[in-house]
């Protein structure tokens, strides 16, 4: 229950080497490596001799070899090389995917590759933009990417799982706007004013005093999340003052019920304070494992009940998931009918002008 | 392959407390809890929301709070808050299941709820009542509940399977009587008269002359089992000065191949004696671990053969389990018949009377 | 997928004693022991009474006595003993198999029991022949047996898989000439005059000096492979100076996709070097290990796009492969269309005369 023609993001740009990546997407076995002039290459991890995983072998001289027979196979994925004999059977060869670099990410196209334009990259500009510092990570979870949308979609559960680490009472107290926006992005705001900060902002300000706190969840389906997550002092100016973070949750199914989860962490303050990375980095791993033990035993439940649609109880917080799968109902409907349909992203937040409160309710 | 209209043993009294217990029967998954005032609930371990385990979550104010959106069911399973607004959904609510304390144990009603009657409750005051002590335990068996059920009821197993514990070689070499009761109960007796006491019997009885000793498997569909062992000194009288132990092996089937065995040992005798109280203790748990240990094997053994009918080689020893079995395949046949029959209980042994040779073959 | 109308190798016979092993064959559970007066007997592994697999019990007085209830089965299959009764239920038995000991290994028959000669084990008698000295172990492969006769056809394979141990540029370099001998053996034989000597190769010729190396592989369906595997040096005489080893790969299904790997390795040159015999061992143990991690993703990727044809590429190499797939399949095939069916062995190799280059394709 997935697009194809899309742009997932297949890791980060910097672990492609000459090392072969094992990685699966959309159930498609998928070797990632660079060519020595740099260039980014995504095969299928099949050998077309005996079917054993290319990821056993290796890279040489721009091209892969089995790691049973020494096959090889070029950039293009024609077979190049047979040990033993000096012409190559005609016709052998791994299928390729078209692959890009782009915001410090590796992106892979598993649809009709002659649509796979690179214009059609979503902006993420945050992960390695001038004014923004990103801490990354990645997560695995054992269940339906879909669930994962779900859960960023309504983060009223930071109250509940995450007690320890960001919850508070407050988030799962307020009230919540949520949009589509251009038939493409959903947007759910939460303001939390004049509220008294939790020990991390506590230090980020510097003194103890009251913030006023907004959260805002944005998806582009299939898989893109955005939270935003800032604050500012009460007294000072939100639009100049206010610490902003804008984490990335990429989400790229790996099966029906297995997911990568591929994350940044971008800051707009002290960029260079090491030790706030680390301390984020810390945190967010905590954070995600929390959310992972728990759709993982969603997911178990729902499968055992043959994945039901969900919610069953309609709640007020469930208006943004709902949007959300809505549109990627959509969009996947509008593929199958049209296996040539493409569906362009659209901005998932402007940097020119702080988010005010509310303000995307009247658009 | 269970029937629904009876109570099952859920575990025992003290488990329940404000936290929630996680527990599946009958492959029905519970939680299982304590209000402040003390009443004993158990409802579906699953939120009428995103059907995420509730066992996820805790116990608030005297309702359960889903570990995800913080969404609170009350005792009566009525969705009772929904953080972020004033109202909660209409019809929203999770099931709750009848249940019960008594004799030290949590009942639980699976079936048709307005049939739940107490009294319905199998007597098993050997657990609590004066004149007995129970030491207790759990094991934990991934069989067919039915096969415990067969293992108990031929004691002829001792002798192979606790050769180290338990078994002796008369347990095998004597003949059994075994009777059904009223249609609800089998009673299989083996007498082993005047033979020489296994050590753990003759430092009870402080010598080592000859004992009689007597077994009698009891068994009341569908998982109440109760193992009459005992014996008293040559030349000593069988009334007054046997020394009894009436283990109680109460299993409740959690799917069709995993079962929940709760145990407890009564005796009727050194009652405040913690030595030998702990003694008892871990011989138990061996022996029912070597029972574990060999029924997974023969599950997993019936399972490769798509569970035929057993035995398939009719021996002696085999007429009590073919009992057993008969009793709970027409109890289960008359629900499927009538979804409202009810078996009511019978009584497993009665403590005014001490069992003599084959006492019941003359009933 | 295989034959049963043949002789597999069941173990090695110093393993049988009066201790049960359990093992599978062709998905058949077997327990194999030895009577007092040394004879080999194969038996189900699964109770007449209640299918509890015999394994779990012991041999006494030379009967199979069952870990459940005892009771006991003669070497014959037949019940012989049922504890607390005299008389034994009339036709309970357990299905016994034929069974035979040569060339140092038991053998097992799981097709039509009365076509079981024992005439026609296939002749391994490097395994115990006197001028021969061979080292032997086990191997479990999680994988269709044929993907091990596959592997072993083609030793190219070495080149790649086996890098670090025996693996050689002139092994995938060098050609092969295949045969099929008498509608039985796969012969593919490849020379390499004139190289270098691997490292280990030095050490046994005592100098760095040029070799003449060759290689054959042999099969016989479906599970008989040899590696003769030898060398000179250059300028002796290849008949009578030449290091030889004649590696046998015995293997028997398990189940569709496990696999019994049973080897030994025979050498005709420093029998009594226990120091080489323990070299030896260590170097197939990691070896066939590399394999085993292989064949297994091999095998995996089969299975989830169900079990294809394989090569879907051609090569050079695959001709032997391709032979012993064919003998194995028309083997299959006419035990399919007649199950009284046998197919007689053929010799491996002849130890009167050392194997000259490409003498086999002049046949």
């Amino acid at each position: 229950m997935w697009p194809k023609n899309c742009w997932y993001v297949a890791g980060f740009a910097h672990e492609a080497s000459q090392s072969l990546i094992k990685r699966k997407f959309l159930n498609q076995a998928v070797v990632l490596w660079r060519t020595t002039a740099g260039k980014l290459i995504a095969m299928e991890d099949r050998c077309a001799h005996r079917l054993v995983p290319l990821s056993t072998g290796r890279v040489v001289n721009d091209q892969v070899e089995c790691g049973y027979h020494g096959l090889r196979f070029g950039a293009d994925g024609a077979c190049a090389f047979v040990p033993g004999q000096d012409s190559v059977p005609k016709n052998s060869r791994v299928k390729t995917f078209p692959v890009a670099e782009r915001h410090a990410l590796m992106w892979i196209w598993l649809g009709a590759a002659d649509l796979a334009d690179e214009d059609l990259i979503p902006d993420l500009h945050w992960m390695d933009a001038p004014g923004w510092k990103a801490v990354t990570g990645y997560h695995h979870f054992k269940c339906d990417y879909r669930l994962i949308n779900d859960n960023l979609l309504d983060l009223s559960h930071e109250t509940y799982i995450h007690k320890h680490t960001i919850g508070h009472e407050s988030v799962a107290d307020s009230g919540v706007v949520s949009n589509v926006l251009g038939g493409r992005i959903v947007r759910a705001h939460r303001e939390m004013p004049n509220i008294d900060p939790p020990p991390f902002f506590q230090a980020l300000q510097g003194h103890s005093g009251k913030i006023n706190r907004w959260q805002i969840a944005i998806y582009m389906a299939p898989g893109i999340n955005m939270t935003e997550a800032a604050f500012h002092s009460v007294g000072t100016d939100r639009e100049t003052q206010a610490f902003i973070t804008r984490p990335l949750h990429l989400i790229t199914p790996e099966t029906e019920h297995t997911a990568h989860y591929f994350w940044g962490l971008p800051r707009n303050f002290r960029l260079d304070d090491e030790e706030l990375s680390k301390k984020i980095y810390a945190g967010v791993v905590q954070t995600f494992n929390e959310d992972c033990v728990l759709l993982e035993l969603q997911d178990a439940a729902l499968q055992a009940e043959g994945m039901p649609q969900i919610p069953q109880t309609a709640v007020k917080t469930d208006i943004a998931p709902v949007q959300g799968r809505r549109l990627l109902s959509d969009m996947i409907q509008r593929e199958m009918d049209d296996p040539r349909f493409v569906l362009p992203p659209a901005p998932l937040a402007n940097d020119a002008t702080v988010t005010m409160p509310f303000a995307i309710a009247a658009e």
